[in-house]
């Protein structure tokens, strides 16, 4: 077929089930990142499928349920056969071009809109109303406390005015007129300094003096903001502004410690966030899902997803999606992709969410645990409509 | 139907298989509390469906496992059809009364005795002997040692007499001859503390010291008892009973940091009490079940369950009881609802559980895995052996 | 049947499917350990059925997976019927002697070679060469540098002439021409001081500092290894000598604490050999499979098994080998048993791991996830080809 356009079921894409709850409902993905602007030869291509530095020595990374999952359900959108090798997948993508081949793969997910990242290594992916025009849907920003700390250090400050110029320019990045519109913050806490952290506000002659020390590192060696008490600061900066602050936890490139991005680290602050009224978005969280699902029923203000899981894990998503929603209430879950880079990512998450959470949901009407008024409710909210309620500026 | 008795297969609560290696097992239900005396209202229901303090802005407890649970199996015994609306279910619950509902719901589970932790939150909730009388069957009191050691402060004692005075009280109040009958003791260490806190007995001076501090910070604002000494003096007290002594882990409400909570963090304990032979019971344990049930595999002393997991989770209790079973031994896993406050709790904790075990065992027989006389020898032990095995004072 | 042969599908050990991925594929089982020489009585084979101490007062460690696994599964193989009693299996056992048991249990597991941890516990159990004799394959060793280094210290030698020595004694016991052939180094840190400590390699120093302490404690009371600066600096002279470094992580036995052999504490460590080419062989993993296998994409050093628990979780090993391959590159995961002692553990790991992963490739060809021509190869890769690509001296 040629590219461009059609819903993953008119594609041949999702198995059409007797009742297919989630068919129709336009999706928020409430978290991703943007696309790959060039062409990409194989090493390239797959580098984007691992979360690691790249495949060990004799391997290649298409050898993993994520490169099984483009091989069979992203061949066809190239009009390849399911299962091509991947060679003849990447030589096929190249001839496409990458352009097509994002405005194809974007488009088939289903989106309504795109809560965009694009904080992080975005040198050489498409800006984000490129990714617009390209998707055909509306985005919004999600503004990266971190990347306008940095920012900010770079343009020059002194330490006594870093704290209150960063609380001024992360304001500025999320006021309403702004375009792209912002949507919310986040925060990459887990990485930089890990997720078991004093979570308070720190007052400003500690942020003060932290800035001290990091503003002269980093003018000396470029270090980037790991500074608890100044990611904390950031952190209560995008509290400040009121939007929804979400969150690293969980699965995340080998930068990171797993074991201090288990979300559950994130019970102190919660607690101090669930008299603002402020929504904390837990992102990824896999495998501590059971873990953030708890967060979300004992704290009102905690919201969480499995992005980034949902396409790796490729057929395995209804097991995951599942053990989430074991105590996660239907009201406190998201949809989400976290696809960097590459649209494959935004078309697999879209495709194993929906036959997931569709095929779930059949399955518990055809057990009679649910009544399928109730299943297209609870659809409608993790798809798209928990989404339009905690995020107020979501861009029509 | 008028609600008043009745079993489940009888009510048609469970679907009734081939082989039920359940039917007509009367469950030990090791850990519990009472039931609100009192009709509920709406936000009063609600409250008592999660963890939480309360469901999110414009969402409702109901819009969850549990909720969709209590609509779809509690309904029919409020003589609603399956799937009755929220509103509905409360209105019926109201116009029936709770005296009514408690009655039907306790005495539809099955059970053949009810351990009761009456140590928490327990006004509004019916006493011990309403609760028996309710359920029609005999019930055994797990005495909190923290609600003890707080009774014990606010009775007025010095900080030098106290260590003593709570040895004596928690012997006082698990003799043999009290009524209703003790049966074990319990820690809420979890709560207090976290899990990662020193095992060992502390020395009558480092009580008295702790003592000196916390009784005159009670005196002054009230504060629980959260010093890590004290709870663990409480803590071998109860040990000192020989009596089981249950310990609160995993899964529980926002007061807690879940990570602090895990099992696995009670090794060092159980390796000073594997040769005293006095049996831990770690509830709950979940999401940590598969580390509970290492525990339980590699100490003697250790039994272990998923209660209030498997009345939330609903119809994933087969798949978190399974795992449980990965390694737990057959002779370590006892069941518990852990319900508090509404009986369709202790309803949904033996429904759940002995859908789900029952379903594992047929499924076991079914390839063969097991014969069906090991199946039934299993399906008792879990049920009621176990549980009538550890306790020596199940009362009967 | 009289034992002494044939393979799985011959001995109707594994229903033979349509597909079978995995008939023909001699496994290299990477880690296991020898089987115990003389015949046990009950009391001796319930003891090596559990990672504890031993089953609790009026239990039996048959009542478990493994034990309802051995009855189910092994006891054909000694021409028992499928279920038989445990007391018939203990008695059939002693009456055809652990010579005939263990050979005809060890062929039957279809394996190619083994590779054997011999440094733990290793009185009455066969030696290497008779191993292999008995199983009718090539053995490798894994050298256990725990032993190594205790070794060298009861040997005699000064504090100050420690770190060298044992740094002589690994390259020694790691040479080429050594028999039986040595294929890896191992360590046991997680048991001795647990995965969280700081993993750079000591310096000399402190090596001597460390050693003095430990050498005098060894000579007055025979403390074991258990110190951080001693074990690192083993682990490095295990690293130096090039062979793949096997790390003990998770499931164990009850001298460790769990939660300290999270294999995610090991990123610090990752970080550091990753630029050595070293594998680094993540062994037994669960109940942090999943950690684990981020661990093995994230870094490409890092390969990860599921060994000891595939025999203990019986039926459950999909769902635990689906787990692990969420995250895991299909060329980063290995198979292993873990056995130890009982040749019933060695068939039992074989059996259950052909039968999951053959039957999770046989469902995704099903369902069209993957070809039957990558299943295929798949199944190759995981049973023996990831071995002998990252292990240099597999014995042929």
């Amino acid at each position: 077929m040629a590219p461009g356009g059609g819903s993953l079921v008119s594609l041949g894409l999702v198995p059409a089930g007797p009742v297919s709850f989630l068919d129709g409902v336009p999706l928020v993905d409430h978290h991703c990142h943007s696309v790959v602007a060039d062409d990409l030869d194989r090493p390239g291509f797959e580098a984007l499928l691992t979360e690691g530095a790249g495949p060990a020595p004799g391997t290649s990374a298409f050898d993993s349920r994520l490169g099984f999952s483009v091989r069979r359900w992203c061949s066809p959108v190239l009009g390849l056969p399911p299962h091509a090798p991947a060679q003849d997948y990447v030589e096929r993508r190249a001839e496409l071009g990458a352009a097509a081949v994002s405005r194809a793969m974007l488009r088939a997910t289903g989106s309504g809109s795109l809560l965009v990242d694009h904080g992080f290594a975005a040198g050489g992916l498409l800006d984000l109303d490129a990714l617009a025009q390209t998707a055909g849907i509306p985005v919004g920003e999600v503004v990266r406390l971190e990347a306008v700390a940095e920012g900010i250090a770079d343009a020059g400050v002194d330490a006594a005015g870093f704290g209150e110029a960063l609380r001024a320019e992360v304001a500025r990045r999320t006021a309403p007129e702004r375009r792209p519109l912002p949507v919310a913050c986040k925060t990459v806490l887990a990485y930089r300094a890990g997720l078991d952290v004093d979570p308070h506000r720190p007052e400003p002659a500690e942020v003060a003096a932290a800035a001290d020390g990091w503003l002269a590192r980093r003018a000396r060696d470029g270090e980037p903001l790991r500074d608890p008490v100044l990611l904390r600061h950031g952190l209560w900066a995008g509290l400040d502004t009121g939007l929804p602050l979400q969150l690293h936890t969980g699965f995340g490139d080998s930068d990171e410690d797993l074991h201090r991005s288990d979300p559950a680290l994130l019970a102190g602050l919660a607690r101090l966030v669930e008299p603002l009224g402020v929504p904390l978005m837990l992102l990824h969280t896999y495998p501590f899902h059971r873990q953030a699902a708890w967060m979300a029923q004992v704290f009102s203000c905690v919201y969480v997803d499995v992005s980034l899981a949902v396409p790796h894990v490729g057929s395995r998503a209804p097991d995951v999606i599942a053990e989430m929603l074991e105590l996660a209430p239907f009201a406190k879950m998201l949809y989400a992709s976290d696809a960097y880079g590459l649209p494959e990512l935004h078309l697999l998450g879209a495709l194993r969410f929906r036959a997931a959470l569709g095929g779930l949901l059949e399955q518990a009407c055809a057990t009679d645990e649910i009544s399928p008024a109730d299943a297209e409710r609870v659809a409608s909210m993790i798809a798209r409509d928990n989404a339009l309620r905690v995020y107020p500026r979501i861009p029509a």
